[in-house]
């Protein structure tokens, strides 16, 4: 799988992708990044990326022959996704659904975003990670990026796992408890572990991990659970 | 605004936000943040910082006296917050909300997740930036603290605003366009800008973008305009 980035920045990419579990599988070639700087594809002398916005407003906006210029720099340019705010929201659903592509191409946004005529003429795709408003869309980058990464073959490790986890069912997940049984924390009270997760018996287990899930989603997230 | 992060990797932090508006106020200390290694604070001398799943099943579980100790790093944790997809939705109001606060922890999991009976004893608060799951939390850190101290006073520039912008009013941001009004494509199409904002007519280009925030959410985003 290979990650085209369109970036003022290119030097936060990988950034912190090349650390642990991401790290190790960029290493052993299971993913690749390339890292485009829009500023080298500015046609005037002072590197201009932006300008004002047509109609008045506050902010600057990326312009579209400087964007186009940097697509350019890619013989192809795959799936083509632009993150903002605006766009889709990112579900687990559509990071399967990308981790089954060979070659994407996120445009990383800075400013108060990009001319609209790129995106309708290179028919980028617009992605959001959440209902929130970021400095920049290269941290919007890392986050697809991992969270596609960790699904693809041979990525994750023993201590991490791909099975059971939110949105695996629908569901955000149970709790989980490790050793020791009997923790005593720093005001001296002990706090115990469910005895049914020391019982051993399994079926009884996964009964109350399934009903820990529902009852965390529709405390937490009724939304979910009316989805399902 | 200070952040403290307890993490596996503190050599993320500040990582990206080092960069650019993030970067700039940090120096300026208009934030600060202090990231503790949670493996300093293991007591065995394999530095051990999980284990398995009480219970069974995959995947490795944050200890909770490790875990724990390393909250105890700090004197005050101030707001604690536990970065999982189990949390509530990060959205652009809790932003604004934190934004107000002087004193944030970041606890940024690792591996299958984290002992729930330290969420408890700690009461830490759960957020999610969006229904995915990410190898870690210290990319989610990331996303949460530059939503958070682009908030902050004096921390954008001209180049950027947190005026209109997506959520600000319950909608998402209409189309933007700058220089060149006609833009050539590499296959000679040639695409204009939108008349009305050539117009100098402010009411009218007022009426214009709310009318293509309007129709953007709507198809988009419904469920944000029955939320209004």
């Amino acid at each position: 799988m290979k990650f085209q980035i369109l970036t003022l920045f290119p030097e936060l990419h990988p950034g912190p992708l090349a650390s642990s579990i991401t790290g190790r599988a960029l290493e052993r070639n299971l993913w690749e990044l390339h890292a485009v700087n829009i500023r080298d594809y500015a046609g005037d002398r002072h590197k201009s990326v932006d300008d004002v916005p047509f109609g008045g407003g506050a902010g600057m906006v990326m312009k579209p022959d400087v964007l186009a210029a940097a697509c350019g720099a890619f013989a192809d340019l795959g799936r083509a996704i632009y993150l903002s705010p605006r766009g889709r929201p990112l579900t687990q659903s559509i990071v399967q659904e990308l981790a089954g592509e060979k070659l994407l191409t996120l445009l990383c946004g800075r400013y108060e975003g990009v001319d609209q005529r790129v995106l309708d003429a290179y028919q980028f795709e617009e992605i959001s990670i959440g209902d929130y408003v970021l400095t920049n869309g290269d941290l919007a980058a890392h986050i697809l990026i991992d969270a596609a990464v960790r699904l693809l073959p041979d990525v994750l490790g023993n201590a991490e796992t791909a099975g059971e986890e939110s949105f695996s069912n629908g569901l955000l997940e149970y709790p989980h408890y490790t050793r020791p049984a009997e923790w005593v924390d720093d005001r001296g009270c002990t706090h115990h572990v469910p005895d049914i997760l020391l019982s051993g018996h399994h079926a009884k287990i996964n009964q109350w991990r399934h009903q820990k899930s529902l009852e965390l989603t529709a405390a937490r997230r009724p939304d979910l659970l009316n989805r399902r």
